[in-house]
C-alpha cells in the first residue's frame, strides 16, 4: 500500500464500516417488523447490545484469535507511528469493518430465536460467539491460520474462496442459528392443537429493515476489497444482479407475499458474497434467483414440516442462501461459465460445507453449555405477556397501552 | 481519466449509487406514508419489483440503446482487461450509477398510479419504459446520440443543458406519470356526489420517505459528475439551498401541513438538478422556493379542479418542477445572473419542453398498448378490499388485521 | 492541501455533510418517538425547517461571523477560479458540513422544549442562534477568532481542545435547550397533583431516530478532520467504543429499558467528540461509559427531582455529556493514560465550562429578548389538542383519526 493512498483507504474502509453498521439497525428493524407486536422492543434491544458485547468481545480477544494483533499499545503507536500498525490509523478502521461483519452473527441468530430467549444468556452467547467462535472460522479463512488454506490449494485446487462472507458470516451464523432455535425449542402455542403460524406485526417496518439491509450491503461486498487500488465495480454489479434476481424469483414463487419479496432480495445478496469478485453479471444473477427461490421454498418447509421454529426464517436465508454460494462460487466463478477463475467447485463444496458443519456442532456445544448453567428460555407467562413487558418492562407502543 | 485514479473514481460513483439506490427505499415509504393504508404492502412491494425489472431492462437492453454498449463478454473483460471497458470495472459501477437513475423513472410513476393499478402490467410497463422509452431519450441528452446535442448547440446557441436529470429523469418521469394517471382514471370514489381526498395513512412514514430521497439526492446530484477529477463543491452547496428553498416557500404557502414541507423539500430538489453545477448558490435558492410555490399551488389545482387524480402529486412534483428546472438552468446559469454560463434560455426552454412532449407522447401510446392487451386497473371490489389484500393477500399489520 | 487531492477532499466532506445530514432525520425520528402521538408531527416539521432557516442563517451570516467569508460573489469565484475559495467548490462543501452541525444546534433544542413550543417564534430563535449565537462560539474554538485560543494556550498550557464538537455543538446546545425549557415552563398536566410521566408513542420510531444519528455520527466525528490526509482510524475506533461503552452502561444503568439503551449510544458518542482524536480506544470506552451513566441517572433527576420538563432529556444527554467529553479529553488525552497528548485538564476545564456558561446565558436573553416580543408558549387548549392539529391542522394518522 502506497503511502499517498493511506488516508484514501481510511476513508474508503470507513464508509464499508459505516454501511455494514447500518445493516445492524436493518437487522433491527426487520426483526421489529416480523415478530408479534409485543416483543418489538426486545428485537430492538437485543440488536444493539448485541451489536456492544460483539465490538467489545472482537476487540478484547476475537481479533486477536483471528489476526494476531492486539491494541494494548499507546494510541499513538497505534495510530502507526511506528511498530505493526498502518498509518493513519488504518489498522483501527479495519477492526471497525471487520467488528461489523463479526457482529452480523450474532443478529442473524437473533432472528431465529426471537420472543422467547431470555436476556442475558443470549447476550453471553453473542459475546462468546464473537470472542471465540467466529474468529477462530474467520481467521482460517481469510488469514489462512492453521495453513488450511494452504492444503486446499495443495489438494483440492484451490484455496476456499470467500470474498464477503457467504460462508465466514452467513452460513456461519445460519447454522449457529439453527443449533440455537433447536435448543430453546418453539415459541409457546406455535405448534399443537391451537398451534399456527403467528403473523408479523408490520410489513413497514418488515420492509425497512430490509432496504437497510440492502443498502448497506454494497459496502458489505464492494468494501471487502479494503483498498481502493483492490476495488472492482465488477462487485458491485454482480451484487446488484443477485439481489434483483432474489426479487424477483421471490416475487414469483412466493405469489407477491411482500415477506418473500424483501427477503428475496437479503437472499440474492447473502448467495453472491462468496463469489461477487469473481463472476460474471448473468452468473451473479443465477445465482441469486436460485437463493431466492431456495428461500421461499425452505421458509415453510422448516417451519412446517420440520416444525423448527425459526422465526425469521434465518436458517434458510443465511444458512442455506450463504451455503449456496460459497458452492456456487465454485461453479459461476470457473472461466468457462465466463468467470475469472482461481477457484475450484471442490475447494468451494468442502469449504461451504466445513464452515456450516463447524458452525452447527460449535452451537451445539456452546448453546448445550448455556443452557446447562442457566435458563435460556422465558416461561409460558413471560412469553404470553410479551417479551417487551417480560425484559423491559414497556412495550412497543407506551403511551397508546397503558 | 488517469490511471492512479480509477479505484477512486470507482469508489465515488459507487457511494453515488448506493445513494441513489437508498432514494429507491425513499419512494417507498413516501408512498406507504400518503397512500390508504390498505394499500401500504402494494407500495413497498411495487418500488422493489419495480426496481428489480428496471435493472433487468437497463441491462439487457436500456444501458445498449443510450450508450452503445453490452455486457455479453467475459468477466475478465468487463473487469477492464483489455476492450472497451474501463479498468477496474468502472464502466459496471457506472451501469449501477445510471440504473438506479433509470429505475426512479417507474418509482416516480408508482406513486402516481397508486391505489388502482394491476400489478404484473404495471410491472412490464416498467420494463418498457427502461428499457426502450428512458434511455432513448437519455442518450439523446447524455450521449449525444441523433446529433441532436449538436443541432441545438448550432441552432440555439448551446446543447441542452441537464447536468443530473431535471429534465431527464424527473419531468420524463412526471409526464409519463400523468399519461398513466389519465388512462388509469381516478380512484373508486374520489370524485363523484360522495367523493373527497383521501387522507393519508401515516406522516411519519411519509416524513421518512422524503428523508431518505432527500439523503440520497446529494448522491445523485453531486455524483453525477462521475469522476473525482470532475466533482464540485457548487452542485452540494446548490443542492442543500435549492432544498431549503423548497422546504421555506411550501411551508408558508402550505400553511405548515407536513405534506406540503416534506414534498417541498423534493420539489427544490427536482428543479436544482438540471443547473446544479453552473447556478450561483443564491440563484438555486431563488430555483428551489419557486419550485416549491410550484408543488403547493399546482397539487390541489390538479387534484381538484382538473379532477387528475394523481395520488402523490408526482406530475406537480417531478412533471411541472423538472421542467422548470431544466428552464430555470437557461436563466440563472447565465453569467448575468452570476452562474457559470454555457447555456442558453431558447436551448433549455425547447429541451425541456421537448422532454415534456416525448415522455407524454410516449406514455399515451404505451398505456394505450398495454390497456389494449390486458386490463390495468383493479376491479371496483379490489379497490374496496384494497390492493394489499387483492394483489398480496396480506394486510400492512397482519397480526392486528386478524 | 495538494492540488491533486482537492476533488478527494471535497469527495471526503461531502460524504460527511451527507452523515451529519442524516443525523437531522435522525433527529426527526428520536422526538417523533418520544413524544405523544398528538405532537409527532410538529416533531417532523420543526426539525425540517429549523434546519431550513438553520442553513440560511448560516449562510448570510453565521459562516462570516466563524470564519469571515462571505458568498456573494460569482460562480466561478467561488469554484475557486481565482480569489479566496479552494479550487473545486471545497469551501462551498466545507459550508455544506459545517451548516448540518450548526443546525444541530436548534435539532437539539427542539426535543427539549417538544410538544409546547408555538412554531414562528422557535423558527425565529433557531435561526438568530445559527446565525449569530453559535458561530460566535465556533470560531473562538475552531477559527482562533479573538486570540481566546492563543490566551488559553499561553495561560492554561494548551489550546482548548474540541475535535468534533462536545462543546461547540453539543454542551452549547444543551445549556441552550436549558434556558428554554425553563423559559416555556412544564408542559400542562405534566407535573402537580394529577401529573406524571407522560409515555413515549413509539419506541420503534425513537430506535430508528437513534439508528440514523448513530450511523451519521461517524461522519460528524471522522470527517471533522476535513481532509483526507488529516483522517485517522482513531477517530472511529474511539466513536466505536465510546458508543458501545455507552450502550451497555445504559443497559445495565438503566435496566433493559429502550429509552435508556438507545439514549446510551448518543450520550457515548456526545462525550467522545471532543477527545476522540488523541485518546486510546480504552479511554475512549470508558468516556463513553460513563457518559452513559451520566444520562440514565441525570434524566430523572432532572425531570422528577428539579421538575424541569426537557421532554428528551437533551440537557443531561448533549449538555452534561458535551461538557462531561469536553473535560474528559483533558484526561483520557493524556499521554500518561495513553493519549496523543497536547492538552491539559485546565484547559479543558476552563474550555467546556465557559462553553456552558456562555451558551446559558445567550438561551436566557435570547429567550428573554423574544418572550418579551411575543408568546412562545401554545395555550392549555392548543396544549390539549396537540401541536399536531393546533399548528398543521392535521394528525400524525390522518386516515385513522377521521
Amino acid at each position: 500500500m502506497g503511502a499517498p493512498n493511506v488516508g484514501l483507504d481510511v476513508f474508503f474502509v470507513l464508509i464499508g464500516a459505516i454501511l455494514v453498521f447500518a445493516m445492524h439497525g436493518g437487522f433491527a428493524f426487520l426483526e421489529v417488523g416480523t415478530v408479534r407486536q409485543k416483543n418489538q422492543v426486545n428485537a430492538l434491544v437485543k440488536i444493539i447490545v448485541d451489536f456492544s458485547i460483539s465490538v467489545l468481545a472482537y476487540f478484547f480477544i476475537g481479533y486477536w484469535i483471528a489476526y494476531g494483533t492486539t491494541f494494548f499499545v499507546s494510541a499513538a503507536q497505534l495510530s502507526g507511528d511506528g511498530g505493526v500498525f498502518a498509518p493513519q490509523g488504518f489498522t483501527l478502521v479495519k477492526f471497525f469493518f471487520l467488528a461489523t461483519f463479526a457482529a452480523a452473527v450474532p443478529a442473524i441468530i437473533s432472528g431465529g430465536i426471537a420472543e422467547r430467549a431470555r436476556f442475558w444468556p443470549q447476550v453471553v452467547a453473542a459475546g462468546l460467539i464473537v470472542g471465540l467462535i467466529y474468529p477462530f472460522f474467520e481467521g482460517i479463512v481469510w488469514n489462512g491460520n492453521y495453513g488450511i488454506q494452504d492444503w486446499f490449494a495443495r489438494t483440492l485446487g484451490a484455496p476456499f474462496h470467500d470474498f464477503a462472507g457467504s460462508v465466514v458470516v452467513h452460513a456461519v451464523g445460519g447454522w449457529l442459528a439453527l443449533s440455537a432455535v433447536l435448543r430453546l425449542g418453539p415459541r409457546l402455542g406455535r405448534y399443537g392443537p391451537n398451534g399456527g403460524p403467528f403473523l408479523p406485526s408490520s410489513i413497514p417496518w418488515l420492509a425497512l429493515g430490509t432496504w437497510l439491509l440492502c443498502i448497506g450491503w454494497f459496502g458489505f461486498n464492494v468494501m471487502s476489497a479494503q483498498s481502493v487500488e483492490g476495488v472492482t465495480g465488477l462487485v458491485a454489479i454482480n451484487s446488484l444482479l443477485a439481489m434483483v434476481g432474489g426479487i424477483f424469483a421471490a416475487t414469483i414463487a412466493g405469489k407477491r407475499d411482500p415477506g418473500f419479496v424483501h427477503n428475496g432480495a437479503l437472499a440474492g445478496l447473502v448467495a453472491v458474497c462468496a463469489g461477487s469478485n469473481i463472476m460474471h453479471p448473468l452468473g451473479a444473477l443465477a445465482v441469486g434467483s436460485v437463493a431466492g427461490l431456495i428461500f421461499v421454498y425452505c421458509f415453510h418447509l422448516v417451519q412446517e414440516r420440520f416444525k423448527v421454529d425459526d422465526v425469521l426464517g434465518v436458517w434458510p436465508l443465511h444458512g442455506l442462501c450463504g451455503l449456496w454460494g460459497g458452492v456456487a462460487a465454485g461453479i459461476f466463478g470457473l472461466e468457462a461459465l465466463g468467470g475469472l477463475g482461481g477457484v475450484t467447485f471442490l475447494s468451494q463444496l468442502v469449504g461451504s460445507f466445513g464452515g456450516a458443519v463447524f458452525a452447527l456442532v460449535a452451537g451445539f456445544a456452546l448453546y448445550a453449555i448455556i443452557s446447562a448453567l442457566t435458563t435460556i428460555r422465558l416461561t409460558d407467562e413471560e412469553q404470553l405477556r410479551g417479551a417487551d413487558i417480560s425484559i423491559h418492562s414497556i412495550g412497543a407502543n407506551p403511551e397508546r397501552e397503558f
